[in-house]
């Protein structure tokens, strides 16, 4: 991570957010391990910047590629009926985007993943479903 | 509107989905006119195209710039606390992107405007706000 700009309070300064499945120093990917939502992703910038305007034009392309990419493989790899992509940043001013698979059944569907909660039925990953992301997004951002 | 990508039943395709402060043919701002976030904005592309990975690179570049552009405005001319942006599409899947100002005071922070409903106590648009962003958002995104 960028040491210049890191808040000590701050928790996606100071931990990881997740498993880590791939990060250029830039940003990372990292599997969120919701249980209502097993292939809940988030995209973090490693430094600390609060909106997608505070930061460069070209940095703002560069972090939103990676959401595309995550985008790309939830839907290959899990046939989502949906892709849902936030950046609320209310409770930690941390840029990070939320890409959420989404399916007719799922817990939340059709509400977002932060309203009420409709039912059960998380849709269980495939097998070694951490390991065929990590492969895939070091090949599809290679750089 | 692109008459090769609307659906005869989708609302974002047949309705404007708010007052209309821009559009370029390619995409539109609307002003929602939430009664509890009165700034909230989406960018809605004019195609009916359901995912941002649906589209090219360059439309989603152009799209996103719309976003940034509104995300700029609302901090600029709202003094907003936090801008929140979303891009679901689970009840309406046609790609439209919430831009949505933030306010620690405001009825659902620090949640998101669409987790619980905490209080009330939205914030008042400053006098002749939809013209004054109409007039910013041309100048801005002039062509």
């Amino acid at each position: 991570m960028n040491s210049e700009a890191t808040a000590a309070s701050c928790p996606l300064c100071v931990q990881s957010g997740g498993e880590v499945l791939w990060d250029d120093g830039f940003a990372r990917v990292v599997l969120v391990g919701d249980a209502d939502h097993p292939g809940f992703c988030r995209v973090i910038l490693n430094a600390h910047k609060k909106e997608m305007t505070d930061i460069a034009e070209i940095e703002r392309n560069r972090l939103m590629n990676v959401v595309y990419v995550v985008e790309r493989l939830l839907r290959e790899l899990l046939q989502a009926e949906k892709i849902n992509l936030a950046s609320f940043g209310n409770m930690v001013p941390h840029l990070h985007w939320h890409v959420i698979p989404r399916y007719a059944g799922d817990p939340h569907f059709p509400g977002s993943v932060w309203s009420e909660r409709l039912r059960a039925g998380a849709r269980p990953l495939p097998a070694g479903f951490a390991r065929t992301l990590r492969t895939r997004l070091a090949d599809a951002l290679l750089r």
